[in-house]
């Protein structure tokens, strides 16, 4: 048996968690959460909306010990910690009032009708849970995007039973966010295997093979997913995985944003790429800046913030030395230089100096704009509006395209959100891209390599991942779900092909 | 250089159609396609809903050609095909109703509003189209699974190019059905590479790994999705891949149905079964029959009916060789009797005999249920509800699971609803599963082997498949899609959580 032991990022030392979870664990850990699917459904949505309620209240009732032990595994700091506990209480509150309005279940009744083909049958159709979820929760929010994260309550919400892999660089904090949520669970009698938990890396790769599970949410590395999806490929049944992968989030500064305003904006990259370290999936991490007087007040504005910037402590060793491999090989590139430097470390821990770097826009490499997870951003200098476009049509895909323009640039602005828009699956205006608001209107996906998937990963549609549509032909009215009945009245439906909303 | 001819199943006699499609010429059609989908998108939903008319009027306006085409190609017969036709055209203008009434955007607006996580900002979301799809159609359904077919129409009305790849076995078809499309497109004016179309499987293959295609669209075998799977595999960029693929679509006769009108179903059973020659994806290849006199009368009106049908035509060797397989296989399983058989081929071509099989419940292995394109269906006595549930609980799942039973069993019912409901994409009551209607609450899907996705392939919500949502956060109105502007009243929006449908 080897133990799984959280790992404190300012000191390196190590405290026993759990067991690794064995094979055999594993599968009847899937098995437990198959037998409590159909039940779980059953229960309906009123039911799902109060466990989500109760999560977030048991979450918010153990804050203070959560925090801390999130705290002493990540070095996030009890402040954004806060922040991110409520968010996540939040979230699951939001996906309950997704429940409460029911319009996620696209619930559409075409009665018996003549069509053009002879006469049509009475069709009901809604979606319904696809069964058990495995989620793979993220280093960098070990709240907010794991155990009791976004993947999580949304898959909850749509009604399937969810197995977690607690992520190795916080398994204490996986473990307490897990015992809140279990809390929760017995408190309202949920049925039994509606939550579980495993600890390990093959107990991960375990879950992912295992045919109980019918999806797999994760957020993280390119190179993790992908070890995943090569799981999945040797399936017998292949089923649907979302990843949030890789993104580099361009932001683009035109050259009336960056006369009118160039220090504010400049101080404001440097806030975004070093918030949190740098350890945002959206962290801007490549920003174009025109050349001339004006752009240079950007870059001044920047370099002055990054140097007043302390060393902050990287979450964990891997994305510490990934951190030093990839930033020497950006400063080591010939056509890179560096224009400004944080803190230095002092004494132990994955403590490292934010970096600023520059470079001609017509220089990008592949190599420069590799992703780099912790406080780097790279300012790319351009000419002119087509240079900018060449080099914006080589990058990859991100979560965020953002642009700073003013209101007068409105042919320039509408060419930068077509590219942006193609590229990526938000477009910030005038802002930054680090924040992600849980919301109605929210999408935090994108082309690849952003994500591999058609949905949002944050926000209520995240829901529509873990669901699949079912039509009804010619039901008695006993068998259909309460939805579909003809009398249901309290949730928008398309009848007839006509959205009907219920009068509040 | 290939011919690619057409063969008519009657005779076995070749008619050259088309050559091959190279490699350089794929690559060719597909960049024209990447070219032309800025421009087709933003033509706007209104000139897509006009193209989709237009096709639709074009195809009914090449009718008797088109007809008489696929006839030759596919025996299918002129009747079947002036309905397919019809449908064909039906389907397409649905795709264009369903961008007048603007729902499938999803378009949804948060407000700039305080939140527990401080100041949110403006949020507006809408689906915008993912780039070229690649559509591989069906050998049985020429026009409405084919080139102007549901996956096709479904992706243009997304917005995006389609590259059809046209069938082996209806080249001509093919090619008649695409110059309609393109006749239509070139009245409207509609940019040049919104539509492309390919011959031969080596063009197929470097389709769908041609880095501009998007996403693609399959209906087809088991085996024929598994190829085009592994080439996404080997793909650089994963993209999504809609497959319908394997269905056994089973059919339960509770014994209160058999009891109270066996005989209309028995002749009911053999006429779902042998329609299109049995070539449909929605066949019922299995009937669960109660042991017992009522049973017995279900079986012996199958077998009267299934005894008095002719010998069809197949569509192909493929499937006429494939037949002959696995009737014989069945057959020769030692479990299995011969219940009924049709009429006898006469003479040359792909014309087979119907055939009605019969097995114990109990003697149900993975060999005899293997799907059968073709006439032929297999008959499970059981003997209770509990020898029946552990025989549905070994099938895989399919597209459909149907039930005849009677109003008074209304236990049985649901516990049948739950069982199928869980292993199907529709559940049909008191009918048959043939006959899909294309309509609002239509779901063609179900789980693996059935399909390999979370979406129907019939139906309006099948645009879902390819279309990816994106965020504008703070955006100027004037770079905002029409849709999400302050102003716009005409289709239904979600606005700050709400569901607003516009006053008709």
């Amino acid at each position: 048996m080897t133990t799984i032991a959280g790992i404190d990022p300012r000191t390196g030392q190590s405290t026993a968690v759990a067991q690794e979870t064995t094979t055999a664990e594993v599968a009847e850990i899937t098995a437990a959460a198959a037998d409590a699917a159909p039940q779980f459904e059953q229960a309906g949505r009123g039911f799902r909306a109060e466990l989500l309620r109760a999560i977030a209240d048991e979450l918010e009732a153990r804050r203070e010990v959560i925090v801390e032990t999130a705290d002493r595994e990540t070095a996030i700091g009890p402040t954004r910690l806060n922040g991110e506990l409520t968010r996540t209480g939040y979230q699951a509150r939001l996906f309950a009032d997704v429940l409460d309005e029911g319009s996620y279940l696209e619930a559409t009744i075409d009665h018996a009708t003549d069509t053009p083909m002879g006469p049509g049958p009475d069709l009901r159709r809604m979606l319904v849970p696809i069964g058990p979820v495995a989620v793979f929760g993220a280093s960098n929010f070990p709240l907010a995007f794991s155990v009791p994260g976004g993947d999580a309550v949304s898959a909850l919400a749509a009604g399937n039973p969810v197995v977690v892999k607690a992520h190795s660089s916080h398994p204490a904090t996986s473990l307490a966010a897990f015992e809140a949520m279990t809390a929760a669970a017995r408190r309202l009698g949920a049925p039994d295997g509606v939550l579980g938990i495993v600890f390990g890396q093959a107990a991960g790769a375990a879950l992912v093979a295992d045919p109980h599970i019918k999806a797999v949410g994760f957020t993280g590395s390119l190179t993790g997913g992908q070890a995943l999806l090569d799981i999945i490929g040797r399936r017998d049944e292949p089923i649907p995985f979302y990843g949030e992968l890789s993104s580099l989030n361009p932001v683009i500064v035109t050259p009336g944003a960056a006369a009118a305003r160039g220090e504010t904006i400049g101080a404001g990259l440097a806030e975004s790429f070093t918030v949190s370290a740098g350890q945002l999936c959206t962290k801007p991490g490549l920003v174009f800046v025109p050349t001339g007087a004006a752009g240079d007040r950007v870059v001044a504005a920047a370099a002055e913030t990054v140097g007043g910037t302390g060393a902050p402590v990287l979450l964990n060793e891997r994305i510490f030395t990934s951190f030093g491999e990839i930033s020497s090989r950006a400063e080591g590139s010939g056509a890179v230089a560096v224009l400004a430097r944080g803190g230095e470390p002092a004494g132990e821990g994955f403590a490292v100096t934010p970096l600023l770097l520059g470079v001609d826009a017509r220089d990008l490499t592949a190599q420069v704009t590799e992703e780099c997870f912790g406080p780097l951003t790279i300012i790319a200098r351009y000419d002119s509006d087509a240079e900018l476009h060449t080099a914006l049509a080589a990058l990859p895909s991100s979560l965020t395209g953002t642009v700073h323009a003013e209101d007068d640039e409105t042919g320039r602005l509408s060419e930068l959100t077509a590219i942006l828009r193609a590229k990526a699956g938000r477009v910030v205006y005038n802002g930054y891209p680090t924040g992600v608001l849980v919301s109605w209107a929210q999408t935090h996906g994108g082309p690849w390599p952003a994500t591999n998937t058609l949905h949002t990963s944050v926000g209520t549609t995240a829901i529509r991942r873990f669901l699949r549509p079912v039509t009804w032909q010619n039901a008695p009215e006993h068998v259909l779900p309460a939805e579909l009945t003809e009398s249901h009245g309290t949730i928008p439906r398309r009848v007839d092909g006509r959205l009907v909303v219920p009068v509040s």
